[in-house]
C-alpha cells in the first residue's frame, strides 16, 4: 500500500524577499504532497533563519549552507526526501551535486544553469545518482498544454510545420536599479550566465515547443541584442528554427516589448491543423481543423482531453493559473518519488535533467550563432 | 507576538466525490494557514472515516456526526479552533449553530441556508457566540474586485448610476440524471431551498454587484424560469434592480445558457467612468475614464492599486486564478482568527452573517416577486 | 431583360454636417446600384443648395422643400424612382406621405416616427399606396446577423428560451452642449419623441432581436432613467421581455454606459445551442451547439452559411463593417424595386412598415411601463 | 475653384469572377471621386464586354486590348484621367506602361511585378512621364495604421526597437486545384514571380513595417518552405530584419497556417511605449506607454489622433472595414489627380512607384536569402 502522507522537503535559496522561492512553496502546498522541514533559505545567516522560522522549520533544521543541510538531513531518519534549489542560476550546480551525493532527490529550477560545464556536472551526477532531477519548467504543467502535446502526438494536427514561440515581457524596458534583486541578478553575467532574456524566458519557450510538439532541433539562426545601454546581456532574441524533418519555428523571446507582462504565447500549425495557446489566458486554446471554424477549447470544457483532465482540479469556468500549473509539477514530483521508493525512476511528463541540459545549450547556440551574425549551429556542437 | 503557526481547521461535508469541499481544501493550504485536523466529512461514517484518512486526518478525529465534533473538539486542548462548513444548503444551520455554541469560528459556504428561519437561527447563534462567521462568498476574493470596491470608493468613477451582472452557466441545459450527486441537491428544493439558479450563482452575482459597489437595495422585480421540462426549481432569473439613492441594474444568472461555463460578469458605470470585469479571466479589467481611451487594468501591473497588490501573490502575466481566489477569503480568516484571540471580531471585507442572511432574503424576493407577476419587493419584507 | 442601370433617387435631409445622411450616401454607393439626382436636403434653402451641389445634384433639382420636390420629380420622366428620408424622427411622416401619395419608393431611417398617430399615417399611405417602405434597420443587414437567423429558423439553437440584447453607448454621459446638433434633437422630446435612448437606440436593439429569432412579443416591463440632471428623456433602459411561446429576454440601452462606444450585442440561447454576436466586430459570432467546444464563425468563413453568404462582399478575414451592412439594406432595395417594377411587391428580409409601427409601440410601451411602476404591457394597447 | 466632378477612370483587368477588381471598384465607389467609363477587363473579348456591360461602361469603350485602350482614350476629349491596373502580377508593366506613356495616371494593384527588370521598366515610365503612379498598398489606408504612423513620427514610442510583423492565412494549407483561378495564377511562378506568398502577402507585412515606422532597412535572413508537395513557390516565409539605426524585426507571412484567414499583424516596440494592431478587426489598436496600463485606442474614439481622424468615415463603435481602407487610398488617388492638375504631383500618403520596386526588390532579397542558407542581404544588391 502506498504511502500517501506528506514527503519531507527542504529548500536550498528562497528566503525572504525571494520571488520564485515563494512560488515553489505555494506549489508544493496546493496538492498537500510535500512538507518543508528544512532549508538553507538564505547566504546571510540571520536572513535564512528568521525565512525559516517564518515558514515553521524548526530553527534546528535551518542551515547556514547547503553542504551542511545536505550532510545532516542524509542522517537524520525523519530527513528530508527531496530537496527544492531556487537559487540563481549559477548557485544551482553546488547543491544538486551536494543532494545528489548525499542521496535526496532534487527538484531544481531552471536554466539548469549558467554554464554548460556546470551543467555537465549536474547531470553526471544526477545520472549515476539513482535518485530524481526534476527541473521547473513549469509552464509544461498547464492543463491545455498537456492536451495540445496529446492533440499533436496524436496526429490530430497532421504533420507540424510551422512553430511560433514568443515569450515577451517589458519590465527590463529601462536600465534597473541596483537594488532592484530580481533584475540585478538576471542582468548580471557572472549570475545568470551568458545569457540574459535567453536564459531568463527563451528557455521557457523553447522547452515548452519541444514539449509540444515533441520535435527536436536540428538547427537555429539568432540574432540578439542589448537595447538599453550598458546592459552587459541580451534583453531580446530573434531566432529562426529548423527542426529535424523538416519543420521551422521563429523564436522571439523580449523583455523590453512594452506592453506584454509575461505574454508566452505558442502557435502550431500541422497539415491538417492548428493550435494557439497564451500563457496569461491558460483556461483556453484555440484549435482549428483545416477547413472547420476555430474552436475554442477550456480547460475543464467540452473540448477537454484526457490528457487535460488528469492534470486539471476545478471545472471549467473556474480559471486556473500559473500557481496550479507549478503545483502539478509538484505534485507529479510527488508521485514519481513515491514510485522511486520501489525502485522506479521514471518521471513521466515531467521535464528532466537532459531538458535542462538541452537548454543550456540552447542558450549558448543563441548567443554563438548571434556572435557569428546569425550562422546556423547546433545544439550538439555547443 | 502573534502565533504564526497554521490553524488548527475541521470540516464538515466535504467526503469523497464532493466538489466544493476539496476546493476548500485547496484553498486552506495555498497560503499554508491551517491544518485540517478533525472532520466528519460525511453522512456515511464508512465514506467519513476513509476520507478522512485519505486527507491525513487521525482516524479518532474522523467523526460520525457534526454534533459529535463539536462536543469532542471542544474539549481537547488542541481541538480545533474553526470549522469549514461545506455541506449541501439544507445542511448548514445545525453544525454552523453546533460549532458556534462550542466557541469554536465557523468558516460557512454560501448561500447561508435553504431557508430564512434557518438563517435567522444562525446568525443569531452567531451574534451571541462572540466567534467568528465568515461566509465563502469566495469571489470577492479575486484582487480586481477588490481594485473595483476600492476605486469606487475612491470616487474614481464618480456616482454610480448602472450595474450591470450576470452569471451564466450551460450545465443544467438538459435535464440531469439522478446520479449526478452535484446536479441532484441543487435541483431539489427540498436541499437547495426554493430557489434553484437563484440560489447557487444568483446569490453570488448579487452579493458581488453589493460587495463592489457597496449600494444597498432598495427593491426588485423578478421573473424566473425553469425551462427544463419537470425542473422543480429555476434555472434562468431575470432581475431588475433599484438601488437606494437612485442607481439601477439588471441581473441575469441562468444554468441553462449554452455556451457559458461559470460567466460571472460585473459592469458598473457612473458619472465619471465604467468598469468591467469577468471572472473566466480574472486577471484583466477594463476601466474607462469618461472621453479617454479605455483601460486594461491587469492584476499585479501597472494600474494595479494597493487594494488588490494586498491579495496578489504573483507579478502581473502571471495568472491566478479561482482557487487563489477563494484561499483569500480563507487567508483573511486566518489574520481574522489570530486577531479573534485578542477580542477584534472585526472581518474586514469578508463576507459575514448579515451578508448571508442578505442572500437567503435575496433568493426570497427574487422568487416570490416573480410569484407575483414580477411585483416589486424589498428584502425586509421577505 | 432586367435593367441593371442606377435607380434614380433623391434624398430628404442630410445636408452639410448631417452624420447619417452621409452615411446613406455612402451606403447606396458601395454596390453602385442608385444614382443620386435630386434633394431636398435642408430646411435652409441656401445650405440645401450648398450640399446639392457638393453632391453632384443639378441646381435645378434641389428643392426648397419635399412638398416641391415630390411634386416635381412625380412630373419628370427622369424622375427619381425612390427617396431616401433621414430627417429627424418628428420630420418623417410629412415627407414620406408626400412622396407616397406621389407615386415614388420610400427608404426611410428609424425610428419611423417620433409618435403613433404619425406612424399610422405614414403606414395607412404605405399599405395604400402600392410602393415599397423600406426601414433601414441597418444592422438587419450584417452578414452573420443574416447567418444567426437562418440558423434559428433552421433549428440549430432548438427551441429558443432566452435573448439577452444589449445595445451601449457612452456619448450622453453629461449634459451636451446645445450646439452639438446630433445630441441636440435626440435629447428634445419635441424632436425625438418620448423616449430618447429608448428610440435612438432601443429600438434597434429589440428590432434585432425579433428579426433573429423570428419570435413576436407578449408583454415587457420597463425601469428606465434620465441620470443626467435636465436630461427630458431617458438615457438609460432596463426591459424584461416576455416572448409568446415562452421564451424570456432582457433589454438594456444606455448612452451614458462610460467605455462604450456603439456596444449592440445580441445573445440568444436555445435548447440546443448559443449565438453570441457584437455589433463592434461584426465579422465573428460565437456558436456553441451543447455539449460541445465553442466555435468562433467568421464572415466570409468556413461556417458562413448560404444567408450570410449571400449578402458577403469579401472573404473571410478582409473585415466588413457598418457601412457594408447599411449598403446590403440599400443593395436589396435596389432589387425589390427592380421587382416592383413587375408589379411584385415583396421585400424579403427587409424591415417594414410594420416593422416600423412595432418600434413606435415598442417605444410607448417602454415608456409607458415605466411611467407605471414597470408594470406589464403589450404593444398592441399602445 | 476646384472641380470635384468625379474623375473619369478605366480598369484594365477585373473582369467577371475576379477578386480584386471588384474591390477596387467598391473602393473608388465609396467616397464617390470617380466614375468607372472605360475599361480593357478581360483577355477574352466577349467576357470583356459582357464585364463591362455588366458594370455600366459603354460598349464603344470597352477595349480588347490595353493598347488600344490607351490610345483610344488619349485621343477623346472626355477621356479617362487615370486607368486602375487590376491584372496579376506578370501583367502588370505593359499596361502601366503603355498608359503612362499616354499621358494617364496609373493606380496598380500590388506587387508591382513579378521580376525586377519590368519594374525598373515601369519606375522609369513613371518617372519621365510626369503623371502619377500609385500602389495599392490599401493596408496603409486604415485609420488606426495612420494613427500609428503619427505616433511613431511623433516620437510617442521613444526609439523603435523591435518590429513584429506577420501575415498568416491558411486557404493554401492544402495543394489547389486547378480550377481554382484566385490559387492557380498565385501558385504558378511564370505568373505570381519567384515569390508566391513572399510576393502575396509577405511584401505587404513588409511594406506596412516601413509604412507605419519609416525605418528603412538595412539586410535581412531569410528561411523560406513550400510546405505542399508539388507548390512551385513558397508557401511560408520566416524573415529576420535588420533596420538601419539598430532596430530589428522579424518577419513571418504564410498561406498555410490553419486557423488563419488573413491574419496580418503588426507590433512595434521602442523605448517608451508600444502598439499592436491586427487586420482582422482593425478599428483597436493597443498602446502601451510603459509603465502604464495598456489602452485600447478606437478608431474615431477618445483617443483617435488627427492622423486617423483625416480618413475616418463614420464614429467610435461603427465599424469600418477592408473596403473602406482601399477606399481611402482611392480618396487620396482623387485628391492628388486633382492636385496634379495643376502641376502637384506630390501623393502623400500613398504607396509610389518607389515602394513598388523596393517590394520586388524585398521579394527577391527573401528568395535569394534563402537560396543561399539565410545569408544577410540588402536589397540593393538584388
Amino acid at each position: 500500500m502506498t504511502d500517501n502522507s506528506p514527503i519531507r522537503l527542504g529548500m536550498v535559496g528562497g528566503g525572504q524577499g525571494a520571488f520564485i522561492g515563494a512560488v515553489h512553496r505555494i506549489a508544493m502546498r496546493i496538492d498537500g504532497q510535500f512538507n518543508l522541514v528544512a532549508g538553507a533559505l538564505s547566504s546571510t545567516p540571520e536572513k535564512a533563519l528568521a525565512s525559516a522560522l517564518e515558514l515553521g522549520i524548526d530553527a534546528k533544521r535551518s542551515y547556514g549552507s547547503y553542504d551542511e543541510m545536505a550532510t545532516a538531513e542524509a542522517a537524520r531518519d525523519d530527513g528530508i526526501e527531496v530537496v527544492a534549489i531556487v537559487t540563481p542560476n549559477h548557485m544551482h550546480a553546488g547543491p544538486a551535486i551536494a543532494f545528489l551525493k548525499a542521496g535526496i532527490h532534487v527538484i531544481c529550477d531552471k536554466p539548469l544553469s549558467n554554464t554548460l560545464e556546470d551543467s555537465l556536472l549536474i547531470s553526471a551526477a544526477a545520472k549515476s545518482s539513482g535518485k530524481l532531477f526534476i527541473l521547473t519548467h513549469n509552464y509544461t504543467g498547464y492543463p491545455l498544454i498537456r492536451q495540445a502535446k496529446a492533440m499533436i502526438a496524436g496526429g490530430e494536427l497532421g504533420d507540424i510545420r510551422m512553430v511560433q514561440a514568443e515569450y515577451a515581457q517589458d519590465w527590463l524596458t529601462e536600465a534597473t536599479d541596483a537594488d532592484n534583486k530580481q533584475a540585478a541578478w538576471r542582468t548580471d553575467p557572472k549570475r545568470s550566465g551568458v545569457g540574459g532574456c535567453v536564459g531568463d524566458i527563451g528557455t521557457h519557450a523553447y522547452n515548452l515547443s519541444r514539449f509540444v510538439t515533441g520535435l527536436e532541433l536540428d538547427s537555429l539562426s539568432a540574432d540578439i541584442d542589448a537595447f538599453v545601454d550598458g546592459r552587459l546581456v541580451d534583453d531580446n532574441i530573434n531566432v529562426m528554427l529548423r527542426f529535424k524533418g523538416g519543420a521551422k519555428g521563429m523564436l522571439w523571446a523580449s523583455q523590453v516589448a512594452v506592453g506584454n507582462e509575461n505574454n508566452l504565447t505558442l502557435r502550431i500549425y500541422g497539415s491538417k491543423g492548428g493550435l494557439e495557446w497564451a500563457q496569461e489566458n491558460p483556461n483556453i486554446m484555440y484549435y482549428t481543423p483545416f477547413g472547420e471554424p476555430k474552436r475554442i477549447l477550456t480547460r475543464g470544457g467540452a473540448g477537454a482531453n484526457d490528457a487535460a483532465n488528469a492534470v486539471t482540479r476545478t471545472p471549467g469556468g473556474h480559471p486556473e493559473g500559473y500557481l496550479e500549473g507549478f503545483a502539478t509539477i509538484y505534485n507529479e514530483a510527488a508521485a514519481s518519488i513515491r514510485a522511486a521508493r520501489a525502485g522506479n525512476l521514471d518521471t513521466g511528463a515531467l521535464p528532466t535533467i537532459d531538458d535542462g541540459v538541452e537548454g543550456v545549450r540552447f542558450i549558448l547556440a543563441v548567443v554563438n550563432s548571434s556572435a557569428d551574425n546569425a550562422k546556423w549551429v547546433t545544439l550538439s556542437e555547443q
